[in-house]
């Protein structure tokens, strides 16, 4: 097989504030042969993530940041061209780090086999993947809700946000998402089943959560930060759990982070507040697949995506739409076909 | 017996930012008899916290404001002058709420005997009071530090922060206190035992926490929040626990309070930052007192006290120094001798 050339989006720059066009370079050269151990994975889909903006910073993190002129690092799913280890061969689905490229040389152990018999091959980087697992994880081993608890989550009707609140109600609790705009409002409720919307861009967060909580929140599921989370702590009932997931407000914020004000009020409700990073789940995930799997099947668990086409071309300018709030669901990008 | 005349310390007014002499007036009234059920206790000792503040304001919290007009409410230890209950006899010591006052005709259930042959009658107001509660319950219950493990405390020279540093040495912990001035930090490291302390006021937190926590900070125990909490999370380890005992810094804010700006140090270090109330182990006081008790006769733990006398009329001045940092140990104030 003659090696296929493969385009790749690299690292130009640490960016300040919101990624530009000119933080990225494309490259293109040919797919790399897998040496032994190695598969050559065509990518069909990746995952476009809040997390990626921090992973382009240099700043201490949880993960080493991505290198200047390196290609920047994305969740995604393909199928396997070439293999040069007995684990995977030519035709097989896989989801791992693809990274932002058309082929992928990467480590056959580093993969996961996925079924498109199973899911739809999208919701393997939604519901079946990262964004899942962090709200299967968050929710039942960190919050740990109980029947009848009240659960607000923001980010509602993003990836993490919409898997939590499903399981919120698989599990008994009443469930309470703040989302931005009507048409995310609308799809909560009406269609996952939470039993209410908070728009934050035409509602006062405090008077709503009053509104909608009135015994207070028992476990506030936290993708935003910023004066969404100081809301929610005002209003947190005795033993709280907040579950840290993410703080999508602040990512992009070129002056200092602004720090939940209200953060005392876990001294008063004798509540906590937790951070959690889904790879710690890593071993366990494969636990988690069956429960997802069967709730899907049942219709209790619905993976929404927002899947963008343009290949990596277009991925500089969709990485930003998690930035605007721009998607409904997991965004996804479509870099091919099968 | 002839009723004594009881002077009380009532509140005035709701202060604005640090308590001011107009907030208090003095009054006096013949001391109460005890009906069925009652006892009348001579005051002897006052416990002066930093909490006070917060139960003079009308901020919704953990316990109902101290309502204007009212005595100010205080912990404290006496003697029993006159008992209407068959609990408690004449002679006997009792420690509970007192209130600042010199006489308190108060429920004999609300109060508990307390031995003054075992330790000194300030002791039950610090290591064993509510001080040496709040540390016990809040390193045994809530961090759980492991021997080896690194352990911050600031308000280090405070009540709570002096017994939650010596307990933490007898657990097998690396302790590191933070406090004001070289006074208090030659007190915790020569007399109490600490490993390292921080002077805040001359040195820089950042540094000085990234030097004496190499590998980071296992369990921050918080006293003071503020910017001393924002630059210990700045050093957690991973899987910390932060332990939000208090926040004496922010108490007389007259501006908004100051949120952990580098709260997103729970996520990256999948920590926990959890808020504790002493109250809520009052059942389980009784399973401390001997293990306290033991390790101060053993020699291993110290209860320091900073004594005011003056009576009563010395309070609202008294008050003021726990927020200039100006006590060394658990500040009491001296009511009468028995």
């Amino acid at each position: 097989m003659e090696s296929p050339i493969n385009h790749q989006i690299t690292l130009a720059a640490r960016p300040a504030g919101l990624p530009k066009p000119s933080d990225w370079k494309p490259v293109e050269s040919a797919a790399r042969e897998p040496e032994a151990g190695f598969v050559l994975v065509k990518v069909l889909y990746l995952s476009l993530d809040p997390a990626m903006r921090g992973w382009m910073s240099d700043a201490r993190s949880y993960i080493a940041p991505v290198r200047l002129g390196d290609t920047m690092r994305a969740g995604g799913v393909g199928i396997v061209l070439a293999s040069a280890d007995p684990s995977l061969v030519r035709g097989d689905y896989v989801s791992g780090w693809l990274d932002v490229q058309e082929y992928a040389t990467v480590k056959a152990t580093s993969l996961v086999r996925v079924d498109p018999h199973a899911a739809p091959l999208p919701a393997y980087l939604n519901v079946l993947g990262g964004p899942g697992m962090t709200a299967y994880f968050g929710l039942l081993d960190v919050a740990r809700p109980k029947a009848g608890e009240t659960v607000v989550i923001s980010g509602a009707a993003g990836a993490v946000g919409m898997t939590a609140g499903q399981i919120a109600k698989i599990l008994g609790c009443r469930v309470v998402g703040i989302a931005g705009g009507p048409e995310k409002c609308r799809l909560i409720t009406a269609e996952l089943g939470f039993d209410a919307a908070i728009d934050y861009k035409s509602e006062k967060l405090g008077p709503a959560l009053r509104e909608h909580c009135p015994d207070g929140i028992n476990v506030y599921f936290d993708n935003v930060g910023g004066e969404t989370l100081d809301a929610a702590l005002a209003r947190l009932a005795l033993h709280a759990r907040v579950v840290i997931c993410g703080a999508i407000s602040q990512y992009n914020a070129t002056t200092a982070i602004k720090g939940p004000a209200n953060y005392l009020s876990l001294l008063v409700n004798r509540a906590s507040m937790q951070g959690m990073l889904v790879f710690d789940y890593k071993d366990r995930y494969a636990d988690a697949v069956p429960f997802l799997l069967a709730w899907m099947a049942e219709g209790k668990l619905q993976s929404r995506e927002h899947i963008v086409s343009g290949g990596v071309a277009a991925f500089p300018e969709a990485l930003l739409m998690l930035f605007k709030g721009a998607n409904v669901g997991k965004l996804v990008l479509h870099v091919a076909d099968a």
